[in-house]
């Protein structure tokens, strides 16, 4: 999280990931040959610039120039409670590292999206285990904190390695259903926090096992036997000295999971656990010595955070997105398999084109999910300065964008992971792939911070209060304006084209969102409240909403790429090869809806059929320059499959030979149990 | 393997699941009071008749009154070597009470598909290690070895535990790319085999690692220079006594995967091993004394191993996929979550209908999956003693199916995984959910035993040569006759029905090899190749073999189904619901395809999805019933969330109470690494 400006120079950093050595596969070096872009000037487009490059270049040599921070066993071998204690060593390193480089400095004052920091992900493989005090922990005090609060917390004396505990065994989307409770005891100015079920118990927050020793914990306030709501409040967990869980405190780890198995998840329990009233967050609400309670202004400025990480996980599918497709493109250019054609040798497999199919579109969402990133978050600080000046107008738009999006691109990139990890058949499969890995961290987005469903639902609450607006004659808000006109159906010529495609996508969404509304009018009309005629109609809600995104992300990916300027012709081309395959390939998927909605006709989804495979050949010869240009570096990529000089076979033996069961010749579970039963039974 | 026969009492087994506890969980008591129909019957429509019912809890009852196969501390918490030992103690028991019970029967006689033996999952959580033993490595000497080789290699003494190596670390789909070599010495009558190169390594096979001392192998057979393509040869690798490896055999495990993690997954290299001449399996073809070389008369005729795994994955697929199912269905009866109605307690999540989409379609597809495979099996051994008659015409259609339906099946299944998965929010991120642990089986079923991709793709040749051969006037077979009358695109009016959607299906595969076919003609008139004509249309072809596959499962599903005799009025009606459901599910995810090919108007897709709202509506009551119904014991489940008690949340914590983590108040990384740190830089 810490930002080590200052230090080294960082001239020739550019380079170092190309390394220009003679033990590189020979297809590879073919396919680099063949790119006929500069991979270099794309590599700055990605990064934001190239001040960006050589900052995110200077990071990354920095911390992998630290020996402490490698492993003599690969982590993947090790106990569930070894890769923990592994994850702390290299945890520690690196805060130490950044410490140094920053003093005092404990937040980072730039967060828009960045690939700066990814090296953590190579160094700690999953997640590392000090996430939530940098990630949740600093920030929910920056925001929520009033200044006093502010001042005594997150000076760097405080002794606090802290997490935010929101979620509880038995309640995760629906706040106002937590049963942790915070209840105010005047006598001694303090508030008593208790888990008075077994489903109150917090469980989940990072970092809350057994490495944070204070945490936020959101609890039902209640003051004089009035409930109040869900508010915010510090509370010391663990002993500053000894590490110990303080008296009223039981907390330990969760177990094992699919996925961030060194985040060190955990679990909390209050026994008529006290904390001083002033531990109660109170920059917005606030709770005076007598017992009075002032109400927040505004109840939305806490969305500020939870858009913020939204906004941030378009970004961070997006780079995931590019290491499974990086390790895919090389692996299908170094393996070879079959015959096409008698008598020739076996051809790559990356010279097939369901192979191409299964990951192009990896690529092209990776650069999808990138500038949507950017998009929102330009939507996101535009919107916050707003309401900075008191002007919350824009707020339920960009909730309604955040929800759909976040939703939407976390979803796909697991199914993109998947297609990334099958396309590289058995070998995908082993851990050392990383394609496991990767899987897990995405797997993660699309329930953290707003499970998928709950999110399409909220996009599809605002856009049939749109809907129903505009049938009143409303005034729609920009981004849906397109709503009016599609009221009325009204028809228009399909002429093959991108553009046609998006306009096809503005058609499935008004007639998504007028069946769904239909659908809802209907149920009451037989008799249903209509909150069960919503929830009869909530598939058709969630189709409404998820097309909602679909339109979006290809209206914004094609239009940020056709607008680009500065960029030189090749560039520019296979952009736009990769936006219009985006487009392309979901006028595929959704076929249906465009025969439903759109003027599309048969012969129109011939012909989009037909350039898909067109633009898979035209992306072919650039295929391994495109995974090359997100230049992610064998550290952080960490597949043995997947490494830029391709040596995949090599690397796959290697890592077999550092398993700990291939240490001995005969393992002694032979002597153990195999031996006795052969004796026994004589075979 | 083992077929258990004789032993205790069977009479009053059958029950022994239901914990007839007052500590079940009130919502799901209240959801097995609402089931209208007779949970034991469909019990034994699912086992295939009450007596396999019984068989099957016999050996659940056995297995699970062994002590000795219980863990201390839950695998997933282990290391990679830990999980491996663990494995071969529990397999080692397993094995010594099967041969106790069965002297000397080593082989499995019925192979038809069963859930008898699925207690094993329960056991070793993910396989056996001595899986291959019994799976691949008899059956293929009872198969391919000559009546002389089988008397020696599978009598009980042999000593061997062996495994089958095919795969090579750069080799997997194509067996004539294999690169193991097999020379014949006319010297001393051996063979002599070589791994030439590194890519030549056997690689994967399982049992391989660290636990056989013998191996099929699979090399390239040469005499006089002269090469004879692959043969099938039997290996000793480890010394049988002190379990070395021979010299000349380079042996070990391949690492940690997604799953089958204690499947013991190997990597073998030979250097100018020899072998007696004797060694080659030959019972099809063989070498003789002087070398010469007698061709096997059939090459087909080792399908059949292949063959029948594919048909057994489908009932697999269809057991992993009614585990996820019933883990998801429990957990969302149990869950409750958020306000439907405000100031009503919060409802179950499984009243939400974004919910039950999410999971009855995985109660839909687990019947389907058993009953499909229920079809092939009878199939298969139809088609098989004809070809023990000598007559081989219905083979090309058995392989076509079998690969198809084993694609479709395989991908399907991980796809509904994933739902069940997602649909336990963040606790089905958890290991002790199981539901990772399902995925990570079911994902491999999606590459073993042929690709998904290449599977579809030789199902696609052989609907291609048959479109071809009507369209030249010839009869086609049985199963897809229909392509001639779809030949003409006769237009069937639409009549909303589950007919319908079948015939629709046919119509969109009779569309689809259409437009393949038409694709690769035009590309061929543009002077392409054939083969580059078959690859640029690839992505069409796939798509062709997947709705052929769809159209053959809707059908049978369907058919069966609606044909069953002996079966109560109410578990008819259970049981049609669930086909029709997956009919109506499948017709709206292929709107697209239905609209391009079919007669379908757009009416009758909403009409669909009414239809299909109206069926989860009315599968919504009995849905705990249904996952009841198949009957998975808690310990094969393994799942904290689908417990048939649905204790969720006590064994959530119970779980986590096991973590070798949580047994210090303090990990000493804090004292080792934390504090250090902290003091360093006074924080």
């Amino acid at each position: 999280m810490l930002d080590p400006v200052g230090g080294a120079a960082i001239g020739n950093a550019v380079h170092t990931c190309y390394i220009m050595s003679a033990n590189i596969n020979k297809d590879l070096v073919r396919e680099r040959d063949k790119c006929n872009f500069d991979i270099q000037e794309l590599i700055h487009i990605i990064d934001g610039g190239r001040e960006k490059t050589l900052m995110r270049k200077k990071v990354e040599d920095l911390v992998l120039s630290i020996e402490d921070l490698k492993d003599e066993i690969p982590e993947d071998y090790l106990s569930h409670k070894e890769k923990f204690e592994n994850a702390v060593r290299k945890g520690c390193k690196l805060f130490d590292v950044y410490l140094q480089l920053n003093d005092n400095n404990l937040q980072k004052a730039d967060r828009s999206p960045s690939n700066t920091y990814r090296i953590h992900e190579g160094v700690l493989k999953q997640v590392n285990p000090f996430l939530l005090h940098f990630g949740l922990f600093v920030p929910t005090i920056a925001n929520q904190a009033n200044s006093e609060q502010q001042a005594k917390w997150l000076k760097k004396s405080s002794k606090m390695i802290g997490t935010y505990s929101q979620t509880e065994l038995g309640h995760g989307t629906f706040l106002r259903g937590l049963e942790t409770t915070a209840t105010f005891d005047p006598e001694t100015d303090e508030f008593i926090l208790n888990s008075p079920t077994l489903t109150s118990y917090k469980f989940w927050p990072g970092g809350l096992g057994h490495i944070s020793n204070a945490t936020v914990v959101m609890a039902q306030l209640h003051i004089n036997g009035k409930s109040h709501g869900t508010h915010l409040f510090l509370a010391q967990i663990r002993d500053f000295d000894t590490h110990e869980p303080l008296p009223g405190i039981k907390v330990g780890e969760i177990g094992p999971k699919l996925g961030f198995n060194t985040a060190n998840n955990g679990f909390l329990g209050f026994n008529n656990y006290r904390i001083p009233r002033t531990n109660m967050l109170m920059k917005n609400a606030q709770v005076l010595r007598d017992g009075t309670y002032i109400k927040s202004k505004n109840d939305k400025l806490t969305y500020g955070s939870m858009l913020l990480i939204r906004v941030h996980i378009l970004t961070d599918v997006a780079y995931e997105l590019a290491r499974a497709v990086t390790i895919g493109v090389r692996y299908s250019a170094v393996r070879h398999q079959s015959v096409l054609k008698e008598g020739e040798p076996e051809p790559q497999v990356l010279d097939y084109v369901t192979q191409q199919h299964k990951l192009f579109i990896s690529i092209a969402s990776s650069h999808a999910f990138r500038i949507l990133g950017q998009w929102m978050w330009k939507t996101y600080t535009k919107v916050m300065a707003e309401i900075g000046d008191g002007n919350m107008d824009q707020l339920p738009e960009l909730h309604a964008l955040s929800c759909c999006l976040k939703a939407v691109s976390s979803y796909d990139s697991v199914q993109c992971v998947e297609r990334c990890r099958l396309a590289c058949g058995g070998h995908g499969y082993l851990l050392s792939s990383n394609l496991p890995g990767v899987y897990g961290i995405v797997a993660a987005t699309v329930t953290y911070e707003g499970e998928y469903t709950v999110l399409l639902l909220q996009t599809a609450r605002y856009l049939l209060k749109a809907w129903n607006g505009a049938i009143n004659g409303k005034t729609l808000p920009p981004s849906i304006a397109f709503l009016s006109d599609y009221m009325n159906q009204k028809s228009r010529t399909w002429i093959d084209s991108p553009e046609a495609i998006i306009e096809g996508f503005k058609a499935v969404v008004a007639g998504k969102i007028k069946t769904a509304f239909d659908s809802i009018q209907s149920h009451v009309s037989k008799g249903r409240d209509f909150e069960d005629a919503w929830n009869l109609s909530s598939v058709q809600l969630t189709a409404a909403s998820e097309a909602y995104a679909r339109f979006l992300i290809c209206e914004v990916f094609w239009s940020e790429t056709k607008n680009m300027t500065n960029v030189s012709r090749n560039v520019a081309v296979v952009l736009l090869q990769l936006a219009e395959l985006y487009l392309v390939y979901w006028a595929l998927e959704k076929s249906g809806d465009l025969l439903m909605y759109s003027t599309i006709s048969k012969k129109n989804i011939d012909n989009i059929q037909s350039r898909y495979e067109e633009l898979l050949g035209l992306i072919r010869p650039n295929a391994v320059g495109l995974v090359d240009a997100f230049d992610i570096r064998d550290e952080i990529l960490c597949s043995t499959l997947g490494s830029y000089d391709g040596r995949v076979y090599e690397r796959l033996m290697e890592e077999a030979a550092k398993s700990p069961l291939n240490k001995d010749k005969v393992n002694v579970s032979f002597h153990k149990y195999v031996k006795p039963l052969m004796i026994k039974h004589k075979l």
